[in-house]
């Protein structure tokens, strides 16, 4: 079966807009043992919109269009669509209407024009409900292929995904998927040395259950396909030896696709065991706070964080010595284990975090350059520490020292007691 | 001048990596008059390269390339140019090999045949120099189409689009740009309110001078864009029509693209003045702190930030009366004001935001649904106050929260009196 894709949108083509609809939509499709063939991208132009169509119809099974549905005039892809099907007149489609009129109504307003628009579809054409947006999608046969038309807007479009399109090709075309996929989510290893680990120990990997690696920061994501329902066992013993080689650099294994973060794992084991975590942060400046609390549910386990940007506030919301400070400086294994104390001692939490760095650009010496980090972490009857250092822009340098944190907390409630590998610590 | 894309590149067409590299040129060209016509995206499969560099260099003046110039197996695009180009074998560079070889050796590693395999150029093909990476680029003539490679990596395409392209690009085909743009970042309105503010004022919108919305979360960003020399007076004072019909609702507004965000705006105001700010975070957890801090000189003007999550915890640090805690809930205007009002007594700060409210999924009421805030702002001697509902996602509702609270501490250092019309403020 092939499938090509079609996206249309000029913020997309002049580059406004970073098309990421591509990415889900091909991702979705992989359990259904559908690979996408092509994708043509192309700006809000009529004629060449046409002439896609044409030509991309007649020589796939399947097309997905994404984009053009929305209200203005510049979303062309009805229209275009009207005039590959043999210029045909749009046709107001009564559902579409309903649809656009309760939309409207939900929000307080009254159908215009430019909401009417969306009610007008193809000659021959069916709807594509969308629960959330005013765009319906659109589905056509042209040509003896399936088109398939969903809205840009990548909420939409996704649940269009999931509740119609792939229960419709399933049905149409018969799709039992066997493709199977495990991820497993890595910190602290650059994607190089995990690609490294594995072939040194398993240069006989076999083909059929392929690897894959994605460096999503803070994570390294390997990936694990194989497409017969024959191969299962044999995939699970491969990520087995996977997770082997990996050890407690994995924080999660999954199938299929999932939000797991670091933040989410630190909760769930906080909980499980009745305990409470605290932060005390100077350079990450509130992102530990901010990615725990990104969670629902955070509240079960996080209670109090402290955002000590400057030394005097050290001192007086959590008590570093201001002796320490002046002697050993902001960025001292003392003073992150006083403001871990501190902060544990204000929140009454059972765990905290603390942390103390040079994010830069400026600011560094020659004895602390730039990138240089003191964390301290664990309970009030014991505060380990450590000194590292990230080579990243500040941006960089505050995620991965945030997920650092996360990590080492993460470790300390598995009681990991091997040393972390991390990547950035080579040179620290 | 008709410049297609091909994009290239098996984790792109599967969804493993979202492709950011047309869109950083796309931008990069746009200044020299020049939009992408279509842009093409396919796996690394050599027939299906091949077929797309014929068809796209026929109907094409410049094709780029992007990817696929990698050492391993899977990089294909020498040898997909070298067929294209008559079939004729791949030459080994000595420039390339030079090239590869210091790349090797400044990484401490001898060259081997995976790196060598980068330095066979096509046939009448000349190098791009790479003056980051090991992969050079590729220059050919085909089909009376200029094809230009270029490789993956987003940071080494940039420098290469940079100080080898452009120039090439300018050179060749005589390119003066007197494409200008200008953007007015707002903050506040939705994307359809503000298309239908200028429409109402400005039925009359020239067509030379184009406009453009993007909805980059959390600002709607304005775009105007001119072609001609002789149009920019005319495009300026559109702009500043622009500026009136959106009033304080413009937080920037600046030629060609930046990364100009509202804390960035916040930290110049607060400088300027002399001036500091302190947070007192509930339902934004950190968020509104991390999003001072990420950008670099913070320190100047920010010292404390306080994460509140829990009630006995405002009530410790933050020195939130018990009794008001519990006769009005942590959601409420005397709540939000106290946590102000202890931020300032114990960072000293000369403004503070507080904020609590409800960011669930769980955690509403009739009284207070989900999504229902409390904000105070302002200095010790002026403390205002207000409340909203945003009816959005957890992560989308602490994002737009956290904005709005910058936002109402950039009006109150502006001396704004009128008062905001945020799109989430209907029903609240």
């Amino acid at each position: 079966m092939i499938i090509q894709l079609l996206l249309t949108g000029s913020e997309i083509i002049a580059g406004d807009t970073v098309d990421s609809n591509s990415a889900t939509i091909a991702q979705k499709l992989l359990p259904l043992d559908i690979s996408i063939h092509r994708k043509v991208t192309i700006g809000d132009d009529l004629a060449l919109l046409v002439d896609e169509i044409i030509k991309l119809s007649t020589d796939s099974d399947v097309l997905i269009i994404n984009g053009g549905l929305g209200p203005t005039v510049d979303d062309l892809t009805a229209q275009a669509l009207a005039i590959a099907n043999g210029d045909l007149p749009l046709k107001l489609d009564e559902q579409a209407l309903q649809h656009v009129q309760q939309w409207c109504e939900q929000r307080g307003t009254k159908i215009n024009d430019a909401n009417k628009k969306q009610a007008y579809l193809p000659q021959d054409s069916t709807l594509i409900p969308n629960p959330v947006g005013s765009a319906v999608g659109i589905k056509l046969l042209l040509n003896d292929c399936l088109i398939l038309c969903t809205p840009g807007v990548p909420s939409e479009m996704k649940l269009m995904l999931d509740e119609q399109i792939i229960p419709m090709l399933q049905q149409e075309f018969s799709l039992r998927g066997q493709t199977h996929i495990s991820r497993l989510l890595t910190f602290g290893f650059g994607e190089s040395t995990v690609q490294q680990l594995i072939d040194n120990e398993h240069g006989n990997w076999p083909r059929h259950i392929e690897l894959g690696f994605r460096a999503g920061i803070p994570l390294v994501e390997v990936k694990v396909t194989s497409h017969a329902q024959a191969h299962r066992a044999e995939h699970e013993r491969w990520c087995d030896k996977l997770a082997e080689v990996l050890g407690a650099h994995v924080i999660a294994r999954v199938s299929g696709s999932s939000d797991i973060s670091l933040s989410s794992i630190v909760i769930d084991l906080l909980r499980q065991q009745g305990k409470s975590l605290t932060t005390a942060e100077s350079c990450t400046g509130g992102l530990i706070a901010s990615m725990i609390t990104e969670t629902a549910g955070a509240s079960d386990v996080f209670s109090a964080g402290f955002v000590t940007y400057a030394n005097d506030i050290k001192e007086k919301i959590l008590g570093v010595p201001g002796q320490i400070l002046e002697h050993h400086g902001a960025v001292s294994q003392r003073v992150v284990i006083a403001m871990a104390a501190g902060a544990l001692e204000q929140s009454s939490a059972d765990y905290a975090v603390a942390v103390s760095g040079i994010a830069g650009p400026d600011g560094g010496s020659d004895d602390k350059p730039v990138g240089t980090v003191w964390i301290a972490w664990g309970s009030a009857n014991k505060l380990q520490s450590k000194r590292l250092r990230f080579r990243y822009n500040r941006k960089l340098f505050q995620t991965l020292v945030a997920a650092t944190c996360l990590d080492l907390i993460r470790r300390e409630l598995l009681g990991v007691t091997e040393s972390p590998q991390y990547f950035f610590d080579r040179k620290a």
